[in-house]
């Protein structure tokens, strides 16, 4: 896709070396490879990570994503000059990620300490098409006399995460004077991963080997003529014994082979081979707008490049962390963030990819049934945190108070259950979007069910109603309450889900169902009261409120916490992100738009949003509201989160739940594409800055192309059969292609592009 | 001492961060701490190490001194700019070794890459009277308008061994706002090092604290005027639960009871402290050297301040790794170095020293008698590498061959047993040198009966003698020989030694004197043959010899490994260094001058000299056979091993064996003191470059001053009694001072300052 926007960084900052590392970061689902340079800087955290490879390091320490050892990074020394951008003057400074090819380029032209100039351009992908792949090239050459050049790299098992070894280096070869091999074994015996590499180098170099303290390294000297380019290429293979078919036995040997089939091939091709299948990917997925600001379709291209980098495609024993593959923020652990922020994206562009992410959830029912159980419950209470074994990883205490010396617990783990419900929710929306009965039968009604065991079981009777104590919703600033709204209003839906799948998929289970409907008639759901609001929880209304206006202006920085313990905080109404304003974006059915408005005008003002997850799910309700302008402010502050110029608010990695969130406010806020029992539902509601917007998506097997502009809506579809949707209130079926004036379905509220939905 | 020379390193170069690193390296024996700059740069190895703390971080890896956290590094922001010297001009550079106070200071003058011009001054010593305790101390001025100045710093735990890590971090505390305190235990849980910091910053200042990925981080903010510094003081105190009277529970409050009261004596206060013991240790130790060239007096201060700063004297459970404590060279293990290298400087010093590092030996006989039992044999096998708990720690495998997968047996701890009876001969020199018999009763004589019990089961029976087969000598070069001249002379003074010593310390042992003198009477001593040349080993002369002019011009870095395999340099007269040239150094008496020379004569060309403990001791030798011009050229050479240009030779740590070496190539080469047969011996050869030489020294109790000129001995005690000494062939009688006219006792040759012994 030629017209894909592309990541500038214009200038070269040792303060922004981690932000754009995450940034610009390359993965592909299996791998993902932060965007350092090739030579080290200090202030920079490398970092090279594969899905589902998890380690403890020592029993005090948490599960996390091991960071791997390095192969990117070169150690250039220029007439032996060192080459850092530290030193001598940067004479031009360029650096882009391609997202159309997913290929990072850097180009600087170097006046050394030395006084000669360098040019020196480097190039790396991570291919699309073979998820092992790693390249670099990099290209040096003289511009002021010949120069010595000499280059060391080779495969790095120095790397920790922050100082925590996970890996032994078991085995370092080099075969046929050529390729490199690293073998490294967690701590703990139980996984393995296996790196090859291969450095071309130009005949006229000197090449040597060394290994040493961890390190393998090729070392190449050469003699570079002016204005001649010295040219590597370095090819990596990376695999680990999480793949089904790892025989430790010749795995080195099978990697070897595969190397050296890439070697043949040469970077271009590679690269081709990895652009075709980003172009696959493009064509499935993109959303395209134009608007006024041109920062829009850039937003949108680097949400939708990390949601490809993110997602495991391989295995269904990976999910997405809550950084991706990017970074080592959260210790690569998996929230619910991937079933409510990230499910969606793919139910509409590969169904395939949603039921992957649900199927990581059936295959680790064995730990959420244990968790349960160990806490007195029945069915399935799935981790807080997950990793690879579904056992909770949630750390039992939070880092130390420096202050007191004290460790708090860590609540989320004892009582933010609702993700249990989150994952309930998702299945349901997974059957909707794609009606596979198959899914059903063998593993969705089974989540469903031991999900709903779960809330059935942890209900308390409270004079003949059934209660939720002592819970956490979605806000983290209100902990250990009663009823949250938001849990007991998902945990119905849950429950109602399990009975309603349980009897069209499911043996016959009637103590399930009884147990089920009395569970049903009897939960308590707080109601909607007089001024049209739904208490956050039993004794939120009665908490006094503060004015946030503040911490609101340092939002995602937790500053509340400066000034108020968190026991403070609790007792007040102030939130991270709002419980309610989320449940109507869940499940808007259940409540008018009056409703919706009236509650998010309530909690919004009460709302810091220190948490990412929070703005964007504000912009799609206040889209849902009608309020476009105000949706679109929501949109283009979470869209900030990554992109925006704090220069260290994506160090640790990506926020892969915003990146899913800008997709969710563009899909469901403003184009309006939302699911509802079924069926597809299209309000659309434009901001005045977008002159059109387009996206494909995926529909129970068809595959529609929909655009839109202000007044008009055209769609074409991939089949003759027609294809059912509700445009506003009104039920429409489209095949082929089908063009519509949008002033048929909605009025046009005058001085905006804001549409109310015609009288029906 | 005012007239100390320092070590100045008058520029900064990214090439020779860590070879200064290790060259200005602090050390009081307890801690040893690497002279990296307080800004981080990735060529530099960071590290500080406490005596005798080791781990092993995997049941793969090796038991090694590990790198603690670091309290140095301070990342500063001036003006926003990250304080480097890679970046913006250096205008002054200079940073200075300060051998009489052990203080290190570095004057810097920047221009940052923001056009304005900084001066930041740093300062910091280990203390030498309170071995926990250390200071640094930095000054910030801005020199171009005011400036906005950002300090961050604290205890970094991210620290590795080349990415191997040992600690846990158990504990991170701030107490009142002002004190840092991180307690970390070995993965093992077998020991805990506690580091306790206060950073007094200037009143002006902001300050914050953080504690994440393993830093506890106090960040410092200040307006600083044009002109008048900012000082910050940074004061520390580390312990570990190796100290016989730590107490988990108290330990943390201990350590900041003594922490505070450093900070309230201030930095210059306890640097004048520490000024006052590194005072009285140059009273004792240090050498005098009026000479040609400058260098050799800055020669002798370096040698001496590192073998204070390597010497654990707080304990006897620790002994002298061999890098000291500059570094991970060895893995911080302790070889027959100590005995044979360093011991003899201590005994000449204090005495009381040497006791305690043959007291360490004593500790770890259970090890040692494991090791013996363990092959079959009696008594005791030091191990070739030790550690805490003297177990054998050398590496079963060397590293991988990278080209072949395969790893060869380390053959040192399975053959190079020499060590055993070289710890037997450090005993010895310690009595005679002592005249301890309290030792010799509890401890030494035990020593020399388990050693020497060990070389009597060791031999083997051949027609009626014994010998001893499959060993390995000093030189590594030779491998698995029967009957090495150095091994079989050295077990044969080792039992000797045992013998004797038993007769007068011990119970009577009917069945060890048997067994004793049956050794004795039978071990095969390769004799003197007719060209005055004791053969190396049975096979020795049998090799053919090569030109080693190639290899000697690179000697210290195993080029002829390159060229021939382990296995061809071992069937070739080829010495790493040369153990007969060791044997007349260590058993002088047992060997005519002439012999001595001949066999030096044979063997040098033959040896590379890639040991680094080779050089000095042909100095040694060369000198005592009247070469001295040659010896003093060996001198200085054996000097540069780590004071040379070369600027990666001592990147992992000092060789402490060497600086040893300098001491023994000026003592018991040009000056010429030994000790033999319990008594003292002087045959003065001074270079021709000396014009005086003086050596304060300690002989059985009485504490001597020696000046020797060419021509002139003076001597002082501190006794009225008489000093016995053989000068050349007389004894002479020397009581509180004395003068001598040398040529009384030696002619003088001809055209240079060399003496032969005068005719008796």
């Amino acid at each position: 896709m030629s017209n894909l926007t592309s990541l500038v960084e214009p200038q070269f900052s040792p303060h922004t070396l981690n932000k754009f590392a995450t940034l610009m970061a390359a993965g592909n689902g299996y791998l993902g490879l932060r965007a350092c340079h090739e030579e080290a800087y200090t202030e920079q955290t490398r970092g090279m990570y594969l899905a589902g490879f998890y380690h403890r390091a020592s029993a005090t320490e948490t599960t996390e994503l091991v960071n791997l050892p390095d192969v990117l990074q070169m150690r250039i020394e220029l007439d032996g000059e060192i080459f850092t951008l530290l030193s001598g003057t940067m004479l031009y400074y360029r650096r882009e990620l391609d997202f159309a090819k997913g290929e990072l380029r850097r180009q600087v032209t170097w006046l050394a300490p030395n006084g000669k100039r360098y040019q020196i351009d480097c190039q790396r992908f991570l291919s699309a098409a073979r998820h092992s792949l790693l390249c670099s090239r990099i290209s040096i050459t003289p511009l002021d006399g010949d120069a010595l050049v000499t280059i060391s790299t080779g495969i790095d098992a120095t790397q920790t995460n922050s100082g925590r070894q996970h890996l032994d280096e078991t085995s370092v070869r080099v075969f046929d004077q050529l390729y490199l091999q690293g073998c490294y074994r967690t701590l703990d015996g139980s996984n393995e991963a296996l790196i090859s590499s291969f450095c071309a180098v130009p005949s006229q170099a000197c090449t040597s080997f060394s290994a040493k303290n961890r390190r393998l390294t090729q070392h190449c000297t050469a003699n570079v003529t002016q204005g001649s380019p010295l040219v590597l290429v370095k090819t990596n293979w990376i695999t680990s014994s999480l793949a089904a078919d790892y025989q430790p036995e010749t795995a080195g040997e099978q990697a070897l082979t595969n190397l050296m089939a890439c070697v043949a091939q040469g970077y271009d091709q590679l690269l081709a081979e990895s652009e075709q299948a980003w172009h696959n990917w493009w064509l499935r997925s993109r959303i395209k707008v134009d608007s006024q600001n041109g920062q829009d379709q850039r937003t949108l291209d680097f949400a939708l490049y990390h949601l490809f980098a993110m997602t495991p495609t391989h295995s269904e024993r990976c999910s997405i962390a809550a950084k991706g593959l990017t970074g080592e923020g959260y210790k690569g652990h998996i929230f619910w963030d991937t079933e409510v922020f990230l499910l969606p994206f793919h139910l509409m562009t590969q169904p395939e990819i949603a039921r992957q992410l649900l199927s990581y959830r059936w295959h680790n029912l064995p730990g959420a049934q244990a968790k349960a159980k160990k806490n007195d419950w029945q069915g399935a209470l799935f981790p807080w945190e997950s990793a690879w074994s579904g056992e909770e990883e949630t750390p039992e205490f939070a880092a130390i108070n420096i202050r007191t010396g004290l460790r708090q617990k860590v609540a989320s783990a004892l009582a933010e259950h609702h993700l249990v419900a989150d994952i309930a929710w998702a299945v349901d929306a997974y059957f909707q979007a794609t009606g596979d009965e198959t899914f059903m039968r063998q593993r969705g009604t089974t989540l469903l069910m031991e999900t709903a065991r779960f809330w059935i079981s942890r209900a308390v009777e409270v004079n003949g109603r059934l209660e939720l104590h002592d819970v956490i919703g979605p806000d983290e600033y209100t902990e250990h309450v009663d009823n949250n709204a938001y849990t007991n209003y998902l945990a119905y839906h849950n429950v109602e889900c399990a009975l309603r799948y349980q009897q069209r998929f499911a043996v016959p289970d009637r103590e399930f169902v009884e147990s089920a409907n009395d569970f049903l008639q009897r939960l308590w759901l707080p109601p909607v009261n007089e001024q049209q609001l739904i208490p956050q929880d039993d004794t939120f209304f009665s908490k006094p409120s503060i004015d946030l206006a503040k911490y609101k202006a340092q939002q995602g920085t937790q500053a509340i916490l400066l000034d108020y313990s968190r026991a403070e905080v609790n007792e007040m109404q102030i939130l991270k992100q709002a419980d309610v304003v989320m449940l109507t974006y869940m499940l808007p059915w259940l409540f008018t738009p009056g409703q919706i408005a009236a509650n998010l005008d309530y909690y919004e003002p009460r709302t810091i949003h220190d948490s990412s997850l929070s703005k964007a799910i504000h912009g799609v309700v206040a889209a849902r509201c009608g309020r476009v302008e105000q949706a679109y402010q929501f949109w283009q502050q979470a869209s900030r989160i990554d992109l925006g110029d704090e220069p260290h608010s994506c160090d640790d990695g990506i926020h892969a739940a915003a990146t899913g969130a800008i997709w969710l406010g563009a899909v469901q806020g403003f184009i309006g594409l939302t699911v509802e029992q079924g069926e597809l539902h299209l309000n659309p509601r434009l901001p005045a800055a977008w002159r059109s917007v387009s996206l494909p998506f995926n529909w129970q097997g068809t595959k529609v192309q929909l655009t839109l502009t202000p007044h008009q809506l055209s769609m074409t579809t991939d089949t003759d059969q027609p294809l059912t949707l509700w445009l506003g209130q009104k039920r429409l079926s489209i095949r082929r292609a089908q063009s519509l004036s949008l002033t048929d379905f909605f009025t046009v509220e005058s001085g905006s592009g804001t549409m109310k939905e015609a009288e029906s």
